[in-house]
C-alpha cells in the first residue's frame, strides 16, 4: 500500500547525524527545500518494501540459537508464502537445524541488490523475527509446493527423514532502506502489503536511465522534482511510484522524487512506459512554462 | 594451506543420503571409480575456504541477541583485519548496537557469489562466531583503518558517540562449500590460513572456460581427472589449486578434478597462464598416450 506519510528520502541524516557536507565519500547530499511545494508523494511503504526484498530472493542468513543460548548465523535458501511467510528445510544433522528443533526462535535478514556502481551500503535491507512451526495440512502442502518451485532440487531430499519444513511466525520486522531511509512496520502490514511488481527490473532500468537519458531525467526532475533550477540529476532508486533522484542545483546539491503519472502495475514494460510517459508530460510542462 | 586429506568432492551425498539417481533437478552425479588411479589432489582447506569468502566480500548477515534472548538477524557492513577477523562499527541508535552492548555473543554468516548460471544453492558459505570486543591501542588504528579502506563512507559516522567499533573474536569457524562439501575449522587454523587469490577471477574464469573452452576443458579432463573416457566436461569451480569439473563417461556422469601444474600465486592473469599451460600438457599427454 502507498505510505504517503513516510519520511521523505533523507539520504545523508543517518542516525539523527548530519552527515558532514565536505564529505568525499558521500554522493548523497543533504536535501535542501524545493522551489516549488509538492503535494505528498506516494511511496512504497516499510511493509511494501520489506515483502518487495523477502520475494526477490531465495537466498538469506537465518539467525538461531545454539544449545547455551548463543547466536548462530547460517546461509539457508528459503521461499515464501502468499501472505509473506518465509519457508525453508533444514537438517537435523546441521547445526541450525538442531538449534530450531530445540528453540523455535529465529530471525532471518537479507539485502536486496544494488543497482551498478552505487554503494552496497545504501541498499535495501530488511529483517523478520519470530518463532519457526511445522506447517500442517493445508498449508504444510501448500509450503512444500512454495519450496519446490523456488528451489527444485530439494525435491530430493525435503522428505528425508532428518528434514525438518519449518515456517516463520513473523512478530518483528525492520526494514532498512538505505542511509537514514529505515522504518519498523507490523507483521499484519508486511502480510497485507503489496510487492512492487517492478523489482525485478528496477536496477536495469536505473542504470539504463543513467547511461542513457541523463536528459530525460533532468526534464523529470525540473517538472516534477519541485527543484526547476536542476541543472543535473542521477537517478538512484525506481519503484512502481516513482524515482529517488539525487540532483544538481544552484543552490547545491539535493535529493529529489518524481512521481509516476500513473502507479506500475507489471513487469512487462511497466518502468519504460512509466519513464516515457513522465518525460513526455515533463517536456510539455517545460514548454508551456 | 593446501588440504590434500579433506574429503573429495561429493557434490550429491548431502548429509549422509545419496541424492536419487534419477533427480532431473541435480545436475550433480554420485562420484565414481575412475579409470586411472590419482595422488592425492591438493585443494583449498576449510580454512582456506572461509578465509577467502570472509576477504571477498564487504557486507554480511551479523546474528545477535535482543534483551530477552531472542535472536537477531541484521545486514552489516564489515572490514577485515590481517589475521581475518571481522571488523564492524555500529550504533546503539539501531538494535543490533543496542544488542551487542548488551551481550557480545555474535555470529556473522555469509556466501560467496556463485558462478552464473549456478544454483544458488551449491554456493560456498561461512559462519564465524564469538563474541565482539572494542579493540584498543594499535589494535584500534588498524581495525578503523581496515574499516575505512572497505568502507569509505563510514569514516563520516564512525567516531560519532553513538558508534562503536567492534572486532569479532572467532571462537567456532563453519564452511560449507555446496552439496555436501563442507568441514568445521579451528580460529588458530582460520587465523594461519591463505586466501585464494585467484577468487575474484575465477567465476568469470568459469564462465569463459565453459563458453569458449569446451575442449580444453575435456582433453585437461581426459589427462589428467583420472576418466580418460569423458566425453565431455564442464567446470563447476576453479580455485588456485585447480578446477571441479562435472563429467560424461560411458560409464555414467561423475564429478572429478584436475590439478594445475603450479599454484597459482596471483590474480593477474595466473587461472588463465594456469588453465593455458594445463591444456598444452593435457594435449602432449593424450597424444603420446
Amino acid at each position: 500500500m502507498a505510505d504517503s506519510t513516510q519520511a521523505p528520502f533523507v539520504p545523508r541524516d543517518m542516525g539523527g547525524h548530519k552527515v558532514p557536507d565536505n564529505s568525499p565519500a558521500l554522493d548523497y547530499p543533504t536535501p535542501i527545500e524545493p522551489l516549488v511545494e509538492l503535494p505528498d508523494q506516494p511511496r512504497l511503504s516499510a511493509a511494501d518494501q520489506a515483502r518487495t526484498i523477502v520475494a526477490g530472493d531465495s537466498v538469506c542468513v537465518l539467525a538461531s540459537l545454539t544449545d547455551d543460548g548463543s547466536p548462530w548465523a547460517s546461509v539457508i535458501q528459503y521461499a515464501v508464502l502468499e501472505d509473506g511467510s518465509p519457508v525453508f528445510s533444514l537438517s537435523k544433522l546441521a547445526l541450525h537445524g538442531r538449534n530450531l528443533a530445540a528453540d523455535p526462535r529465529a530471525s532471518i535478514a537479507l539485502a536486496a541488490p544494488v543497482p551498478e556502481g552505487q554503494d552496497q551500503g545504501d541498499s535495501g535491507r530488511v529483517t523478520l523475527a519470530g518463532r519457526v512451526e511445522e506447517p500442517g495440512g493445508d498449508e504444510r502442502a501448500a509450503a512444500k509446493r512454495a519450496y519446490f518451485d523456488a528451489i527444485p532440487w530439494s525435491e530430493t531430499y525435503t522428505d528425508f527423514a532428518d528434514f525438518t519444513l519449518y515456517v516463520l511466525r513473523i512478530e518483528k520486522i525492520r526494514w532498512v532502506g538505505g542511509f537514514g531511509r529505515m522504518n519498523s512496520t507490523t507483521p499484519e502490514q508486511y502480510k497485507n502489503a503489496e510487492i512492487d511488481p517492478t523489482a525485478a527490473s528496477a536496477n536495469h532500468a536505473v542504470k539504463h536511465m543513467n547511461d542513457d537519458h541523463a536528459d530525460a531525467l533532468l526534464s523529470m526532475a525540473r517538472a516534477f522534482s519541485g527543484h526547476s533550477d536542476a541543472t543535473s540529476a542521477v537517478v538512484l532508486r525506481a519503484d512502481r511510484y516513482g524515482m529517488d533522484l539525487a540532483l544538481e542545483t544552484p543552490r547545491g546539491r539535493t535529493p529529489g522524487r518524481v512521481t509516476f503519472l500513473e502507479r506500475v502495475e507489471d513487469n512487462n514494460g511497466g518502468l519504460r512506459k512509466a519513464t516515457v510517459d513522465l518525460t513526455k508530460a515533463a517536456r510539455e510542462a517545460l514548454s508551456e512554462a
